[in-house]
């Protein structure tokens, strides 16, 4: 029996000891999207207790509480910091099989050097100890990114944030960038409420009285310009579905107008203005060299009454179903056919779209850069050793692995790093695996190239920071 | 090479077979969803010969048969009891990687001690042993239940039944219980022929006078409260897809009203009043303390020809593949923003939903019970090595495991048990691999805990029998 | 560490080497679905270089090179022969994972004798080797299929082909047969420019005016007929989904004629007049007692911009993702309920769909022939190690996999006979592992028959060659 998650843990083969430990371990990460906050990197507070750093903001361990039966008291709700993670350690016992499990020892381990499997009857001491290392230790933000090997981190910013903590942190001398992503979500729901005041506050971010279609392509182009000043080369939409419906200009105008005096669009309406702005802002990011990121089948806030209690983001969002294949090809190729297509990274909450993406890809690419259209890696829900695994034998069976610009974290979390840990230990049993059973070459400078590329470096080739 | 299924069989590390053998394999069985004739249980007839028991009702089989090119002679025809055993035996050897294969040694080595393997060459000489067995010992349904270790049998009954030999059978001292589970179909199908004559006998056996849509609901729940009475905790229903679509009483009236005059709804009338239903029953299981299963994605009677010889549930049933991921969250939701949501357990047929069901999950858990919602076992087409291994992993990576309610047969054969010991196997051999690994910690205790909480205990609990 | 790809490729453990070294490796090959070209097989012209073998007409390398970052000069432009082999050569190096990576070098070891790994370093040295190879050997088309063992080559032809050099094929004395299959894709794409061209084509091929619907049928059926006394036994027909809706002959005939005249149908009116042309051509394969293919799932030129440049087949093709469950089982049943369904063969592109179409062919088997309704084999995007092992897996699990009819290589290549190596290495290694583990009888009469039946016997027994 192998010790419990060790140095080698997940490593099965000779193989993949050696490309993790001699050639993965020691790399820098680039972590080209995440959700941490510029303000709270800025402020870099020191955090109370391991309850904070833990249990304030994470859906993933809240998600797994309630399925236990844990009351949202001790979730969301005013529990004790201790009785929080009380209930936290009594549910991860129970836990087999889920990343989380493994997230949280990796944590455990690498930021608080503590080695105890988590459960009910280890909790309290666990509690005791993480926070007698936060209470000795250096656990403020930037300390944490830092002792993370981490050099790049490319936050989700809406177009009308002023940007100031990435500015504030660019004077810093830090031993990482941080750098602004354009998520411009908001102009893209028409169908949701507060449309309208948010094309009004994009509009007043912008310097631009809005009032057509055209108005609100040139607000979000102006506002991208501003992100690119400071530094942003990624942008990031997240659709339900894909949509693909084209309208002109007239149509387009009307379906803005009627939006802007309160209006809900249909769904095909929604579609319609949704394409078209997607077309003008792909153009857009090609323009600016940026890499256009498209997250493609979460299902959010389906629990309504947990909604009006507690809004989004907190734990109330699975995995939707689609047809995605048709829309996509015609949105790509829509801007290809046009010379606007954007360097662009596919991502699918579904596995079942596994096949779709890393295929979809290959119609795509060009001598621009290698891998110019890349399949995301497996995220949020397939963050897993199986949604992981399954994303590179996709990418590595239809399209090219080694040129894959490879892990982000996707997290609000400071200590959320340890998922690059997991990632390469993933790959490299993974592509251990293959060389052992003599299914690649023993080809060490290649693999060096190919794991030290989806490590690190093609990343940072391919964002060109 | 390991011997053929023997005591270790799927059991391939020492963590595996200490699960096994130490904590599951003796625990005792709760079926809580089969198809087993509660008539059946009751008469207790010892049966003929290993093709009664075997080859008269299942399906599993005579598909098997002909996709050898087997006439239907020997599957449900007129064939003599040997020649149709020794056609299945002959099949029996090209059904390599065939969960059929593993359930008929199983079953061969548990009731009748035959060690040989199944196959063309022996088949006369086991069909002779077989029945040797037969003739020598006690294979009437109540022995084989009690023999498998079985406490609970959750039989699936129309609302109209009487329930008759459930409380004979209550009036037994019996080592186990058969109770029945309520299955609201034919109510449901308002689309299919017979619905106005079924509705008739609904309303005689409720002894309410059904002229509305009301009536139908109200009829219901009389029934729902006579099962309850007899020790129903358990209602099941069938969908080939999941329908949500909102309509008021004055629509489902007259959709109703057309219907019980012969004519047959649209699918969106269909689908309209299916949902209205749905949530009445929903809040009537919630009230009871009823757990609702919804079985998601059979499509049913392939073959007209074979339905018009033979009738439904002989084997001419597959796998559907529709969306089911949007109207599954807002019939949920539906239930749940009302306080009327029962505890639920989800099935599909398609093991491409397992992502979208295991996510589900998360999103209506609540501190009423550990795993309110569950993800059930795979089920039927999936009941497989790999399709039961593909559950696991998805409810683990996805969800809790350990809170996982387990197995049930969904069989019409009283030698069907075996299934729980593959599942237990199956189970064994994933979790034993992740301890054996350093994947989850070597916590006996908690180890303990899972396994005989899956293999029993869990739902005992969860439905409160 | 193995060695790799060494004669053990694949066989893991002693079971998989002895069915494959014993049973698999020298079957001969039984290649009943390809692109290879009659007229190149006829003419039997031995090539120039590796790179007009290799790189002349192989999109799958072509989107491995585009995929890296390789300028359309090396894939089909202008660059030369060598320039494109060393450019062909780095790229492979990226492709851990990927089939082409074990393709190229089973090609070069079984017709090369080259035991290096391919890669940047390597690309120049071996270039020059395999052209001496070339130089020195015989390559030419006839030699390439006959050293593969292969007995049968089945083409995919246009009704209207006159089969000039499958005759003359006929006359030589070679130790294969090129036998022409049906494929009507064009007399089905009434959306398609170009339609009523090749109606008109059809119309003279087949001596027929063709003015309403029927002609088109009375056309093609006289074609098969043709095709038939040529030694066609297999039909083949692609599907990007699968179309079933009904319609009368006066709105076929009103369809038909309005695409005569240029009028594209919609696709609705595509759907209808595809049905209805596919139900009497499938009652007039079951007539013939052809086996009719479907593959499904092929999302085709999706780039425009290369289509306008280089047009179809060359690598811009991908996976779509359309329900097929309700179309396929009404489709079957509408054929199988009138007595003419014909040996069937389903192919899906998409790996979502195993689940659905393994099902399905239980629909539909009957005692005509043992497996009338087969699982194709994982084909284009999915003939890779995990596409061929879940379909094998899947067949398997839901049904008879000793009676499937095993590989072809849908190829364009001469020297792609080592698809059927790896598929034969694949299977031995999962039926290996099975025997292995006890999990299969370890019956070495039963294994002989089903590896042999597998590899080469049940097809040529399925199609009547």
């Amino acid at each position: 029996m192998n010790n419990f998650m060790d140095k080698d843990f997940l490593l099965d083969t000779k193989s993949a000891k050696h490309l993790f430990h001699d050639f993965a371990e020691n790399m820098p990460i680039c972590d080209y999207h995440c959700h941490l906050s510029p303000k709270e990197i800025y402020e870099n507070e020191q955090p109370n207790d391991i309850s904070q750093l833990w249990l304030s903001g994470d859906h993933y361990k809240w998600r797994a509480m309630r399925s236990c039966g844990v009351d949202e008291k001790y979730c969301t709700g005013d529990a004790t910091p201790k009785e929080k993670f009380i209930k936290f350690g009594e549910t991860l016992g129970w836990c087999i099989g889920n990343p989380l499990y493994h997230w949280a020892h990796i944590e455990l381990q690498r930021y608080f050097s503590i080695d105890t499997p988590l459960s009910g009857k280890t909790a309290e001491d666990i509690y005791e100890r993480a926070n007698k290392a936060i209470a000795e230790g250096d656990f403020r933000p930037q300390s944490l990114i830092e002792r993370s090997n981490v050099k790049y981190v490319c936050t989700t910013d809406d177009p009308i944030d002023d940007l100031k903590y990435h500015k504030l942190l660019a004077e810093q001398d830090l031993a990482f960038k941080v750098l602004p992503s354009f998520r411009p979500d908001k102009a893209l729901n028409i169908n949701l409420d507060g449309f309208s005041d948010y094309i009004e506050a994009l509009g007043e971010s912008a310097e631009i009285k809005i009032k057509h279609f055209d108005d609100v392509i040139a607000a979000l182009c102006k506002r991208a310009d501003y992100f690119d000043s400071v530094g942003c080369k990624v942008s990031d939409q997240a659709f339900d579905y894909v949509p693909y419906k084209e309208a002109d200009k007239d149509e387009l105008d009307k379906i803005f107008k009627k939006a802007m005096k309160g209006e809900r669009p249909k769904q095909k309406d929604t579609d319609r203005y949704r394409t078209a702005v997607m077309l003008e802002l792909g153009k857009k990011y090609a323009e600016l060299g940026w890499a256009m990121e498209i997250h493609i089948g979460a299902m959010r806030n389906n629990n309504t009454t947990m909604f009006n209690k507690l809004g989004a983001d907190v734990g109330f969002d699975s995995v939707g179903d689609c047809e995605i294949a048709q829309p996509l090809s015609q949105f790509l190729n829509a801007l290809n056919v046009d010379g606007n297509l954007p360097k662009t990274i596919l991502f699918n909450l579904n596995d079942k779209d596994n096949t779709v993406l890393a295929t979809m890809l290959g119609n795509f690419q060009s001598s621009e850069t290698a891998g110019k259209i890349q399949f995301g890696p497996a995220w949020w829900f397939l963050d897993t050793m199986d949604g992981m695994t399954a994303q590179m034998k996709s990418l590595g069976n239809l399209g090219v692995l080694g040129k894959f610009v490879g892990m982000e974290t996707d997290s609000r979390s400071f200590t959320s790093y340890g998922r690059h840990e997991y990632f390469r230990r993933i790959m490299c049993r993974l592509l251990g695996r293959w060389v052992e059973d003599g299914w690649y070459a023993n080809d060490d400078e290649m693999l060096e190239k190919i794991i030290k590329g989806v490590c690190y470096d093609n990343a940072v080739k391919y964002f060109k920071f």
